[in-house]
Formats: C-alpha cells, sequence, structure tokens
C-alpha cells in the first residue's frame, strides 16, 4: 500500500451549512459531482480532496458513526508567518467559523490558533517556522 | 483562506499500535520528528501530512475529544484497477488492520472496500473510473 492519501472525508449532520461555511463564506470552488447533493468535494491539494458527506447517505456505505462530542481530529491549514495566522482566524470567523483558540505561541516552536467549521469539524491555522514548515507551503 | 489542508491529525488512543501498522506494517517512512515520542507523522501527498497523535498530548492543546464509537471520518487511498483495490486491502489485513467491508461495486460508479486502522479509522480502498479518478493518482 503506497504511502498516500487521496481522500479526506468528513460526515457532516448538515452539509447546507458545510456549503455556506467553505463556498459561500471562504470562496472554496467545489469539484463538479455531476449535481450529486449528498456530497460537497474541495480539492485542497495536489491529488487531495476534502469531501463532506451528509451522514444520511454516508450511514448507508460505512455504517454509523458518532456525531455526539468532539471528533478525535484536526485539519491543519499552514501559513508563512504569525500575521497571516491572524488574519485567516479574523478571515474564517467572518465566514461563521466558531474561533475555539486565539494565535498563540506553542510548546513545539510555531504559533497557532484553532476554529471549528459550522458542523464541529476543527481546523488549526499554523504557523511552524524552519524548513520542514516551509515544505508545507506553497512553492 | 487559501483552498488548502496541509495536516490531517488523527488523535488516538495507542499510538503504539499507531506506529506498528502504519511504519512495520505498510512500511511507510515517518517524518523526522526529532526524537518526538507522542506523534508519528507520515507524509502522504505532496504538501500534506497525515500526523497520528497520542490522546495525552492532543487534549493538551485541543481538548476533550471523542473516542467512542466510530469517528465521523474516513481517508481514502485510490488506487488505478479493482485488482489493485483488493490487492491493498489483503495487504492491509496481512499488517494488522480489520477489514470491515471487501471490496464491491458501488453505485457512485466505482469499486471499493474499507478497512480500519488499529485505533479504529476507517480506509477506504478506491478505484474511481474516469477522468476525475485519474487525477488524483501519482502522475
Amino acid at each position: 500500500m503506497d504511502q498516500r492519501l487521496t481522500f479526506v472525508t468528513l460526515i457532516v449532520a448538515d452539509l447546507a451549512a458545510s456549503r455556506e461555511f467553505y463556498v459561500a463564506g471562504l470562496g472554496w470552488e467545489p469539484v463538479d459531482v455531476g449535481g450529486a447533493e449528498e456530497v460537497l468535494m474541495l480539492r485542497v491539494a495536489d491529488r487531495v480532496i476534502l469531501s463532506l458527506w451528509s451522514r444520511e447517505a454516508a450511514v448507508a456505505e460505512v455504517g454509523a458513526v458518532t456525531l455526539d462530542g468532539a471528533a478525535p481530529l484536526t485539519l491543519a491549514h499552514n501559513v508563512g508567518s504569525v500575521a497571516q495566522v491572524d488574519e485567516v482566524l479574523t478571515t474564517a470567523a467572518a465566514a461563521g467559523a466558531s474561533i475555539l483558540a486565539p494565535g498563540q505561541q506553542r510548546h513545539w516552536g510555531g504559533y497557532s490558533g484553532y476554529f471549528a467549521d459550522p458542523n464541529g469539524f476543527r481546523w488549526e491555522i499554523a504557523y511552524l517556522p524552519g524548513d520542514f514548515g516551509d515544505t508545507l507551503l506553497p512553492g
């Protein structure tokens, strides 16, 4: 099995809220899914799709999932400076996100803050100084 | 906020089991994290890292998470043929995964099966015919 991820699929209770946040709010461009209403796909890296899938459709294929409480995952969006972390958090809040933690210095050497999307999925906006952080940014 | 994902971080109860599966079992190569024992990072796409983070370390930064039941997400690994779906599922099972659904035709036009990693995170191994599927595969 090659070391490769192609889709991250989040199973959501309210897909309309996801669409409102990512497409209308952040201005992200959806993948053309031929009019399928139960899924929203967003290209988020070269050969990687973030997919938001309505709970009703998802459980028919993957079985029951837990939507209570905080899901045991975070997504991250790395940027190139501390100032950009704060700017993106402000943008996300304006688009309807809940800020969970403002930008702050982290013990691992970077600076980050967290927001929750309308279905509670958490994004970390992070600045990671150094070569490793640089390899995660657009070329 | 640019349309970009850089980390997918899964919060796990048993990081040793993750390491055993992904590194020893599948042979995936970890990112050098300078000896940090609470995290395992794996490069899974250009500018995307899959990070497995021990629950104890994670909750200190992100707060409590729900580890009961099935998490509301799936990861996918797309391949180029039906036969490769079955091969990867066999490989994953040999490395310690639980097969949740064998490869099968899907109503969305492809063929896929699911396994769970040792912490219960589900991977779909999928063949998606056509141009869109092709754009997700190594060039």
